[in-house]
């Protein structure tokens, strides 16, 4: 799935994937007025609501992008009803030749991780039948269990040639709160012996060491193309993070969230890639979704979302070339 | 709903929880069948299964336990009909007039984190509707984002009177690779002065930090009873990182994983509660549910599974008190 991504990068010149997390407050009116006239002001209704946005969405720019990135949580809050958008918006844009990366952010201990890597990734034994929950082609996974909770995601990857993006530093103002703590990675030579009171470290922040176990664990399952199935995340909103952890995880594909809305920018990016314009994907989610509702799309008008969404990729996709061009790639 | 989770506890005398967490294997073949035949070696038909094989188990031990924990990864693994087996799970406990902790370790940047606490713990508005999608009355959160990602949860606790369980230190093997990491809370002093060549830390675990955190929070939200909306996961594996958290989280409750089939026991369980035999709620999932498969309780044998649970639950009840009495409580 990793060279089926990166075949689909080169392919479009955009290495980018559109989040779609759709809130009610993204939708235009007239989409919901249309979903609750036939659904009611219920669950059912703003999932039905989302479904429609999305697909507007995704018929109108799925022909320039590589992926997309549904966040599930935007669905859950809908309870059921949500969750049947959820995996109507996977099989859709799987059926429109997208790579489909479920940002669901799990992970546990073993044999819980194993549910959630066989729920979105691979299919459950149900008497002599297997069966598929949601089928994403890569996940997100939460890191802060270890190893035996990454593993079982790792496991069924390795069965259904698919990929996840493990958390390394994400793109929340608070992320460093425990994410850059300095952790002990042995003992500095000397130190112990002068009498210091303290216990000396080498000052590596958590998020490398966890990029760190990434790379390792990235050796396990790597594609064709030089890059492996097991990537992570690392925020634009922390480029020089990125830098050093694009050296860290060298066969890792990063997912980089974080860019407009949250703050990142073009050039921010340049750093999280490799020479070859690979390595790594950014996302954004808002800015493209709900361009309509910026200054800068307004023309398009809410009858004209996806047609804002269209004109949104194009120019993201412009401000990474600008961006690879002012470095000379 | 930790006021009422006390009242409960203390009504029961049993400070412990039954983890809802079927799988195929544990769910008797007479209930397999009778589901099978009915929706098919489907999706559909393992949701009905487990949903059986819940609904007696609660049946047998509503009146002996103050609470349940139905892992949402089991039920997710089966798609939607899952997912709505695990609603029905938790909305026949609360008829049952039982708390239901729903473990979900959910974890995101802010807006996200908004949506997974509207989506288990509160409402979401539809239209002019509120809408509930999943609510239960307590969720497990992932910190690994830190407080922006956590604030959401708390703040929906705010305004539903309901709780959350943060991940602190998990019971699974390699919890330790990340959570048990010794990390920088303040270069000691002098350390710096003596050019050591490396930064000289205070030796706290990263578990610690987090706790130390977990405390903070717990004081936007205290109940009635001297206990916070805001606990913490630790588990029954680690009692001696369990007694050092008791200190560092004084006003919050220990959910307490790993007892059981995970390895902790009655007497590691000890320190993890206060003088009074609160301040900790331990759960049991295989141990309980599955008793029926484990060589103690076989003369029960598969028909007898919700009786068998009825038992282990009784003589879990049993060894905690055990436990206490060895310490003279």
């Amino acid at each position: 799935m990793i060279d089926k991504l990166i075949e689909k990068i080169q392919k479009t010149g955009a290495p980018i994937v559109v989040g779609l997390d759709p809130t009610m407050k993204f939708v235009p009116d007239h989409i919901k007025k249309a979903a609750f006239e036939e659904k009611g002001e219920t669950l059912e209704g703003a999932a039905e609501a989302i479904w429609l946005f999305n697909k507007a969405i995704v018929d109108k720019t799925y022909d320039l992008i590589p992926a997309v990135k549904p966040q599930i949580a935007m669905y859950e809050q809908f309870g059921l009803p949500g969750l049947a958008a959820f995996k109507k918006t996977v099989d859709y844009c799987k059926e429109k030749g997208l790579v489909v990366i479920g940002d669901i952010k799990r992970g546990d201990i073993g044999s819980t991780s194993a549910a959630y890597a066989a729920a979105h990734l691979g299919r459950v034994q149900v008497g002599s039948s297997f069966c598929a929950g949601f089928d994403e082609d890569f996940a997100t996974v939460n890191p802060y269990l270890g190893s035996d909770g990454v593993q079982p995601f790792i496991d069924v990857c390795k069965e259904e040639k698919k990929g996840i993006f493990i958390l390394v530093k994400t793109s929340n103002p608070s992320s460093g709160e425990f994410q850059d703590r300095l952790v002990q990675t042995g003992v500095t030579a000397g130190a112990a012996d002068e009498g210091t009171g303290g216990i000396a470290f080498s000052d590596k922040p958590l998020y490398e060491v966890v990029g760190g176990k990434v790379a390792e664990w990235s050796e396990q399952l790597m594609g064709e193309k030089g890059y492996s199935y097991i990537g992570a995340v690392v925020g634009a909103t922390y480029p020089e993070q990125g830098k050093i952890l694009r050296t860290v995880m060298p066969k890792s594909f990063i997912l980089v969230p974080g860019y407009g809305a949250q703050g990142g920018t073009g050039k921010d990016l340049i750093h999280f890639f490799d020479e070859n314009r690979l390595g790594a994907i950014v996302n954004s989610s808002r800015g493209i979704i709900a361009a309509y509702q910026s200054e800068k799309y307004s023309q398009f008008g809410p009858v004209g979302f996806a047609d804002a969404a269209r004109q949104a990729v194009i120019d993201m996709i412009t401000d990474i070339d600008q961006a690879f061009a002012g470095v000379g790639r």
